[in-house]
């Protein structure tokens, strides 16, 4: 072939053409055949190979320079030169500073436990590592994407250590964010820790409690849940880099086996630690379901606090105690309808979140032996749920949190009208009267206080003592409480 | 704001500079700023959405003639002229060509029931058909993105409407695959009717068999598969198109509600009906449940299939009855491994239509009342579904079945070493012949055949007869073989 | 062992006590010392293996008379006697009728693709038939669970087989309280056609509408669930009864391959049908995906409207359209509180359906090579959804649409008092006045009648008409209508 | 009604026969009619309520003797006396010990968070206890279930609570059986870890490994699942007890607000503290997803480990390095047909966990405002997963490990003739030797021993050094290796 917009390329199975400039080669163009799915790949993990593979160099500079200071110049195995290391370096920040993505073309499903994900990185660095030295892509006797850009390196360590990274990292990201959004809550809780509102259980009147007592419910989640992503990270900071081929180490240099994770971690500066059992790391895929299960709860916090949120805001409800920032237009016909966007984004993100994990446990369980041939969907599937949560929680800050407005007089006034509001009253008035109370309000569609006014049974400032907050929201009554004038 | 980069827009809840030449407008980009997901919106069902638009337009084109015809040119409302609507239906005709799709920025995950989508496509439509006439984007005043792209439409006839068109145009695809995939089977299975295998249960041997009885099964599968797809579209040819608000058809005149379906009928070539009733095809998505059970059959017996290919194509199986075809190459450092990706992608694709599954079961159920919020992220999750499974057939024609090897000595080997032969023997040989054989078989690690020259037991020829295709896959014996000189 | 309570029993791995008048036996005993689950197999299952050993009693008989009248007494096979035949049909017409099922102690969860199953059920019947002609239970020189109750039958084809039948045999039932169920909301929508009411999108105001509208979208639900019970009978009809081991035939008469189905068929009085590929119908699984999606649109059906109902019944909503019956006492300390417990029953068993479809779905997707080793959980998933969802038919027919009751006035009262309620007037008296009369009826919470009184607007007549149901409910507007004097 | 076989109950609904000698009552009999469900509830749950009551009235004592010892005998409120209180303890004490389930009649399915639940055995306790002082059930005057049984209790603490309990007690008998099975695998590891086998990538060859190794990954495992069983009670320590309604204390003493969690920790011997925030841990559920996450985590890999197994033991593979117990027949027609009942049994219980998870994650979102309405559904299934993961790790150790037999030399034959073997040689031999080696051992079928005394290429007792465990085994090799004279 002679098209000068074509190179050849070879691999054992044959030829190819390959665009002249392409960044990618023919293993990546193979995988795109193979699978024709049209998801992108993560962004996130991308970048976090492209760090894996710098600190695989600056390990086998280090392992030159080493190695040379022990024996000398004459090695038994044939070392990388400098130039060549610092070009592949020189690469390897570009890919991992997100840069060249249109040039990696394998899609988010595809088949081969992260070969092609490890192949199209290799080439583009390979190709790029190329060009800083003046060649054009493709002349892969100066600099080869599997001699070279691969040197030690297996995709069974590579690429299921750069996922960690990726999530370890993102996963600070989604930290950082829950913090930001309960932070807002806390405000809530704090400013009406004593505006009375009746509780519901099954949607129906329950008892007296406050509007800061149910934020202090989604307060108290999202608390959960900022503690489960710092868990997180310590389960998913073991990696199997240097483990090579199903965590043998085999083929690789003793000297890179032990240092390639810490020259990672200073990269990263993420606690990273190499794994005790590589071969367990290289097979087994649980630390993914247990962490996704903390995905999972935290989606499960937030799907039930907007859920709660959008009814209590509801044109269902007569009074809403509390208005969502109406953040826009609702219908292409209806004039002035506005719409809980909002919490209905984070139910989807959740519902998607719950549909990752189903990809993550079924696919975990299906490892053969010495690996798990589905690390990229699962990969993807994890990631794809950070990502989803940290835009649910960011959205919550800004566009809802930020904007929510409290009816403390709508969520009182329902109280005082609901009958259920004697119960409170038990203790210290009995049955009796509590039960006439009632009776009356419900007759006459009135207050507590109106109805007490109509049949003259308690003193009105009594009557408010024992309805304040500070006696409604009191847990348990004591018998002090209960003797003669101590109401 | 005198940025001449910009154009300012305004809506109900304010205004925002919008860039000049975007054909986007306000209400797409406070969708993007509320939903800050980035997955791609399915091309499909943008494209869907321009055919529908397409319809309406066509409609309102005919509801003027038609009205002039019988009420002259003084009517009660105000018809829209037809260089108007020539311009809508240029413009309309693009979008469903697929163009300006970059200019579609609501992701995938989004809140609103489809308000988003429906907004941001009136946007272009208006802006496109703006340009048509020589105006700048943003002159609402002459077309406008509610009042006249979105003409008698509302989001819940339009996008639930564009989403039926967009399933059906795709199912009819996957149809397609499904059935070229079928094809291939059919071939090994035709060619291999006779050639023997002991079948496994449990992954146990259990009796003799035959290479195109497995391959049948597969193929059957297929067939319900193919005949299921022709099913589900079936279910999702009713349309909602007219309804209006909650299939009200409030605000559309009566023509247009009874025309538009018709229209898109044309357009499409589809056989789309009119719902008898709008409120139901408004609020209810059991349908999508249904049909999305169709494709995880689907998925099921893809699943099953290549989780056989590659179990009987693996390295831990001695003599492979098949080899699939080397499509890439399988390692980065160990050199001539070659792995089943196409089973592989197959099998993550699956998996991820059982995750779409768990999204579009949840939250269908998920309905309040006269609408359900979550169309988008359930129609969403439901094309890709189908084009996962589109991807999967097609792969699986052209890099599985069209280089698959069969290696029917293996097969018929292993049978004939596996003493789990000897029961196929039974009703000829009587219980204690048989079971000398099997003994003999497992001592010496031999064949029957071998077994059977050794003990001197049955006459060759008889042997072979018995043991021949013919025999061996007979369902059932007849009392007539087992009469003497019969068998 | 001398014990007389209990007999020995020996099958080739060994030897085990069984209590002397024990209807089970060893291979039954094993099967619970392998599986520790506790939960009980399903009964309906049982009985239908009971009636599919019956059919194959029936058939051997056939055979023997159709033998000897074609060669007389002397066949080349032992055929089983009259007398034995006799004592395995009472037999087996006993466990058909659920009888001893107390001596079945095999769990539901269970490995072995059913053979506990099948080998529990032998042994009841074996033994039953001992006791039948005067024999001790373990008797099995004269009655043998395997050579005689299981005679040219095997797992692979009984048990899948009795599955189908239990399957048919309860969506029959299924079918039927469905549409009872519908029966009892065609009755509400039929008698509040006209009860108008506003309508809610996303829990917002959206446009009028009437209460058997909304009644009329969960008929019609109900009646696709309702076809799609008949068509899920219509999937489940094909059976692999005398296929014997992986549908061969092996081993069994041709005779009894060929009848044995007609003879199910006459005794269950259900369509049966022999599959065509006796392979395919005994590896393969996807029928029950494909049904079991019929299942779980049902539930999505079920669940979308008992939300609804649960929603519109609650104290948070200020005047309730409907007012649930009160079942039971909802609340060991608030008196008077009566919950919604019927709704969260039929979604508590909705969930339940969506999670046997999880168990169904992904262990269809694992058969392996000829047979499914995950028949026995997948089967008892299937029947427990059916279960379920009979149940909630009933008691939603018995316990909540029998007491349902209707407010229509309260319905009506937050539609006249909805400024969304003047959309529907912009055709007929213009954007501007339309306008004017939402302004005051927000502004002095009053009702539309009250504001156009207020502003003098319209004649109360005119408004009348136009609010009426005749006018709210058409579907769009005619221009004959807009016409002067048409109004 | 005078039939002497019934007695009359009464509730705020109406009255209801109950069968006079029966210890459930009129609450628990509606809930049976209402929850038309068949499964039992769970037992284990059943026995906690026992004891959480217990606690309760051992607090209630405490609490008489409390306030008599510091404000005398005439006090503001009624006290129970000890004579009551005596009764009730020794009814709960035999609830507690698992007595009378039979009159448990509310099913695992049921609506209402659990008053039934709370109502069944609170009339189980009361009538028991009137049976303790010689009365008759129903003579609820003397005893009443909600007044005593009840007595500063709800349904909204004392259920989770109990549910709690039983969690942590089962959690604790599950991370023992894990432990003996991790001991049972750990002898297996440590008895082969020089044990050399072929390890399989995709279920390809690919380098030498150990059997030890493998081995070990399935003990790593399941340690991480033994340690999260423990982070699992820490999670689930936490309770509501002495919240009373939604978590408020209300009508309920201080003192028992502040001592039945101390009671409780006590009686169970369980780590179990009182939530500092009771309205949040009466309305979230998160922690039971997020500890569900740990049993599902453990599923995975159990699910792993005995697909490997059963593979490894399979028939299509030609030599089996495993060979598993033969515990059950294994067919009902093929003789001497064993199957992997026992990996298909503890896949189908992980499957089983996998359902349980939809149905705790989903409904644990759907909790409305101040409660869960699902919890008896969730509760129900977190136990059973508990259950099946018990009954999955005992039959494992008992039925699996316990027989296991490991054919080191199958192992160590296949990996000496797989071509893959000469990866391991490449540092040392280079590569030109190696793919000498491998092309000899493919042509000839032969060892890498064989063909290298073929091609005389390598020192038999220096090949031998290089393919020892001791070689094969080592984490990569260094530059000392690798010198003249060092390997």
């Amino acid at each position: 072939m002679n098209d000068p917009h074509f190179r050849t390329e070879t691999d054992p199975l044959g030829t190819l053409p390959i665009p002249a400039d392409a960044l990618y080669g023919i293993h990546a163009w193979r995988a795109r055949e193979n699978f024709p799915d049209s998801e992108r790949f993560s962004h996130a993990w991308y970048k976090a190979v492209g760090m894996v593979k710098l600190a695989c160099f600056n390990t086998i500079e280090k392992f030159r320079r080493s190695s040379e200071k022990t024996f000398g110049k004459t090695l038994p195995i044939q070392m990388m030169g400098p130039e060549k290391v610092t070009a592949l370096q020189k690469a390897a920040r570009e890919v991992m500073a997100g840069k060249h993505f249109e040039s990696f073309i394998v899609p988010a499903v595809q088949g081969g436990a992260g070969t092609s994900i490890n192949m199209n990185v290799n080439e583009i660095i390979a190709n790029l590592a190329l060009q800083k030295l003046g060649k054009a892509p493709g002349a892969y006797a100066d600099i080869d994407p599997l001699e070279d850009a691969n040197r030690y390196q297996s995709t069974n360590d590579v690429i299921p250590t750069a996922l960690h990274v990726a999530c370890l990292q993102r996963l600070l990201v989604l930290e950082g964010q829950i913090n930001r959004l309960r932070h807002e809550i806390e405000k809530v809780e704090a400013a009406h820790r004593n505006s009375l509102r009746i509780a519901y259980t099954q949607m129906q009147q329950a008892v007296p409690s406050s509007l800061g007592r149910l934020f202090s419910t989604y307060n108290e989640a999202l608390s959960r849940d900022w503690w489960r992503m710092s868990r997180g990270q310590e389960r998913l900071k073991v990696v199997n880099l240097g483990g090579s081929a199903i965590g043998s180490g085999l083929a690789s240099p003793r000297f890179f086996v032990m240092e390639a994770v810490q020259e990672l971690r200073k990269l990263t500066r993420l606690p990273i630690t190499r794994s005790e059992n590589m071969h367990d790391a290289t097979c087994n895929l649980d630390p993914f379901v247990e962490v996704h299960g903390f995905l999972k709860a935290h989606a499960v916090s937030l799907e039930k606090m907007v859920n709660d949120l959008r009814l209590l805001d509801s044109d269902l409800v007569g009074k809403n105690d509390i208005h969502l920032p109406r953040k826009q237009v609702g219908s292409s016909i209806m004039p002035g309808k506005v719409n809980p966007v909002i919490p209905e984004f984070v139910i989807s993100s959740a519902h998607k979140v719950y549909a990752n994990g189903l990809i993550i446990d079924s696919l975990s369980a299906q490892g053969v032996l010495d690996l798990n041939a589905y690390l990229p969907i699962i990969g993807h599937a994890f990631l794809n749920s950070i990502e989803l949560l940290i835009a649910a929680n960011q959205t919550l800050t800004a566009n809802l949190f930020a904007g929510l407005k409290v009816n403390v007089n709508a969520a009182e006034e329902k109280l005082f009208h609901s009958p259920s509001i004697v119960t409170a009253l038990l203790p210290f008035t009995g049955y009796h009267q509590a039960a006439l109370l009632a009776a009356e309000m419900k007759e006459s569609a009135c207050s507590v206080y109106a109805a007490n006014d109509a049949l003259s049974l308690i003193e009105k400032e009594t009557l408010e003592t024992l309805l304040s907050p500070g006696n409604l929201l009191k847990e348990g009554f004591s018998l002090h409480d209960l003797m003669d004038g101590n109401r």
